[in-house]
């Protein structure tokens, strides 16, 4: 069993006291230990502030853009390896794992190529310039110009990969040094990276921290400068919303938080259309895809009420082709979710839920289950569970409790204009999918989803094979949603570099103004 | 002694049980009293989610510009019945009261053209379209569409006609029905703009309440669409942000809060220069005007040490010859501070900062004033006070403790890095001017000091008499800083309209998704 240490100015550390140990979720083997007891987060701190800071700032867009390539290179040269330890200790099947590791790959180099782009600056211009008043004379031009802090990474367990290395791309592009926590429970993976990145010496001095274990006082410490940005469920986001660092201190927090996406299928979807078929591949995807522990996974699905019969029993059939075991094994097609923890709560979820009048299991179930090359009685292996709600206007259990796992509850509609009042009342969603190729229908479900969402998924036949479904989250695109999601904004390219920013309108004489920042990329 | 009431679906409605009463600050004199005790909040709040929010929805952002400019010109007409009452309730000199209802026109007019620019759509683009794969097939265009629930807008005394109607201009040209509660002690003149308003018939049925008391349970009624808007003091911008309203019911909290605003004569500010002219006009007017009870206000003024005593006896002189009373005695040059509460609260704040080791009153200090045509005894009379703190390091007073009326400290600096290191100590602010045409001290400050700052004010030569001071907040320019200034964002032209919009990404196969919305208008 490896003993896993915060990487705190470029040396590695192990943490004293009672460890936490992380498991392989299927077959419960102990792999690693941790713990950050005795980590002088102080000293780490100060270390990012002074020393990471420096360094980063000495730099530019573009070579802080080749740097994110360099860190998405060192992943790629161990990808092997990589997907060893998600297999290992996230309960992935390697497709999973993949999924995350590519993940993070592409997210780095996506912000590495962005960096290249904006070029030899540390500065963006923030659309056109404006003039205040009507003297020519006076001229304002917005700024967004990187904060003076650190920034502040609490990870979820379901990407160790993809969620430091999403998180850390912005914020590096931007010139603030890291702090990133993982999830204990599958930290082995993101370890193993910042070990990577610590031999290859691709980063500027104090540019990371990694800190496996509870935060200490850390929070405690930041100010008006920091950035905390947090992926995880909606009850720790509360606690940090509450959080003096925030309320008082001026820490900026963005949080992403599960939420209850939807997929909808048009009232075109008939029976073995191409645009059915998607829907139908991107629902299954999405239900036993990392064991359904994605944020993005859809978890409600809304079909025209004369296919509901139609839906429920290909998916039905679908789904009894599926799996679940040790991943290691090859027959295996989904694996465990990530925890005990986890799998009494997605078991007694899906309890929850099927207990709920007007709610019945169409398929799975909370009760146990063995997986397949599993030590007896052990891992925590879930059915993969779909539920059918035959009365949309009677249970809104579907619209409050999420199952974070391979669970999603099908439901009939009869109008656009019901399937939208539908989905609106899961209170925000990061994603929704929309599959049809009815124009009228697409843009009513556009105008009428899109302030409840951070991104629409259009699934239409000309995608055809191309499609990557809903739950895949791209450097380019917005992630984020209002509401239950968290209300934040990360990624969209550029659009995701403004949490590490501070949007500044410098005004005065004009010639003064426009000729500040000559260098300035356009940041929009 | 006038009653104000509410504004609930159409009608005024007076509340019952204790009033509280308004007066005129320079006399005491009781002006009019309030209660919003009785009114029902849930019918009101419901009347602008329904009747307000689909009347705003099925106009466009020309039509409801076109509504805005109208709501202007409404305030025009009355300009000189509204300057009384800003007189009379405000303890605003003429000037003073035209600087707040002016910008309430100014903002108003400005977004009613952006509006009529924007045109005949409801949606904006945000910035060129993604490609977030490798095949083109797949696209992304983000657009910003208006949030489906209301914008309730807390205001401060300070600016009873600019805060109103600076918050409901962007709120309603993004379609977003407004509940507005004015501070208790001016509503006078936001009250009679909503009666001028209301008798106009201007606004949609549902498109403004307006809540001149205590919101009782209103905050209680927010959901995740719902946007709260809040400008005054950081004591109740932590209340609201550990609000239930805002932790657990995913309200969307914007905060203007007050900050400790810094004036910087750059090393080429000689005495009798154009550039230290302006500096110690803006000075004098920030300290004065409103009484210095404005959130962007000078507080800390900082000055080349060689140069500090001339600026010194300079600045003491010019606020030898301010004339503190009653503003309706045409001698006044300043006015009271808005309530007794605000009385006391400065002075003892000046009280707080002059009995600081290394601070000393140059001019004024806390001891009490009798006003120039006030009864005997009689209104919140303050000496403007100008403070200095010879050795910048010693008082970190000065940069922790906001006295907001007319008080500023007067602080040297020996170097443009010291300076920007002096001004951070802030924490944020709105807004900080640069006196100086020294082109290399500006870019320094402006790249150190952006980050801490929502505006930067460059006060230079060339602009002459049309210099409008850092104070003013214009419509096209970004209004909200960082940290201590409460990390909001209002105004900025288009900018401020995010706030009442959600980004969404909207990706699916290319040609649909740029079908999608032909009208959108570009955001940027």
């Amino acid at each position: 069993m490896i003993t896993l240490r915060s990487y705190v100015a470029e040396e590695f550390v192990a943490g004293g006291g009672a460890q936490a140990v992380l498991v392989n979720p299927a077959t419960e083997e102990p792999l690693a230990q941790t713990s950050t007891h005795g980590v002088d987060f102080e000293r780490a701190l100060r270390h990012a502030r002074t020393t990471g800071a420096a360094a980063l700032r000495a730099m530019n867009f573009a070579s802080r853009g080749s740097l994110l390539l360099a860190a998405g290179k060192t992943l790629h040269a161990h990808r092997d390896e990589l997907i060893g330890l998600a297999v290992h200790n996230g309960g992935n099947t390697r497709g999973d794992a993949k999924f995350d590791i590519d993940g993070a790959i592409a997210t780095l180099t996506a912000y590495g190529e962005l960096g290249q782009r904006l070029g030899e600056t540390n500065h963006l211009r923030d659309g056109e310039g404006e003039q205040p008043m009507r003297s020519a004379k006076l001229w304002g031009e917005h700024l967004w110009l990187p904060r003076c802090g650190v920034a502040v990474h609490i990870n979820a367990f379901n990407f160790p990969a993809w969620g430091l290395c999403e998180k850390a791309a912005v914020a590096w592009l931007c010139g603030l040094p890291v702090i990133s926590k993982p999830a204990t429970s599958s930290a082995l993976l993101a370890y193993r990276i910042v070990e990577l990145w610590a031999q290859a010496q691709l980063l500027p001095a104090g540019a990371l921290t990694f800190l496996p274990g509870a935060l200490g006082n850390l929070l405690e410490l930041l100010g008006e400068q920091d950035v905390l940005a947090f992926t995880g469920s909606s009850d720790t986001a509360r606690l940090l919303r509450r959080h003096r660092a925030v309320v008082e201190a001026g820490v900026r927090l963005n949080v992403e938080a599960d939420s209850l996406n939807a997929a909808i299928l048009g009232p075109d979807g008939e029976e073995g259309s191409e645009v059915c078929d998607l829907f139908l591949t991107d629902v299954l995807r999405d239900l036993t895809q990392k064991a359904g522990q994605k944020c993005t996974a859809i978890r409600r699905i809304y079909v025209p009420a004369e296919r509901l019969d139609a839906v429920l029993a290909e998916l039905t059939d679908r789904l009894a082709a599926v799996r679940v075991g040790n991943p290691q094994d090859e027959r295996v097609t989904m694996g465990p979710v990530a925890t005990r923890t986890q799998l009494e709560s997605v078991r007694s979820g899906i309890a929850r839920l099927a207990q709920t009048p007007g709610i019945s299991v169409a398929a799975g179930g909370a009760e146990p289950l063995a997986g397949i090359a599993a030590p007896e009685g052990r891992g925590y292996f879930v059915r993969p569970t779909l539920l059918v709600c035959r009365d949309p206007q009677g249970a809104s259990a579907v619209d409050e409790h999420e199952v974070f796992g391979p669970v999603a509850t099908l439901i009939p509609y009869s109008q656009a204009a019901e399937a939208i009042s539908l989905v609106r009342r899961g209170g925000g969603c990061l994603v929704t999918s929309l599959y049809s190729d009815d124009r009228g229908f697409v843009s009513e479900a556009v105008l009428g989803l899109g302030p409840y969402h951070g991104r629409l998924f259009l699934g239409g036949a000309k995608l055809g094979g191309q499609s990557p479904g809903p739950g895949t989250v791209f450097a380019a695109l917005n992630h984020g949603g209002p509401g239950r999601a968290g209300d934040g904004h990360e990624l969209g390219g550029v659009r995701g570099m403004q949490l590490y920013m501070q949007r500044c309108a410098v005004m005065g004489y004009k010639p003064t103004v426009e000729g500040l920042l000559p260098g300035a990329a356009r940041g929009r």
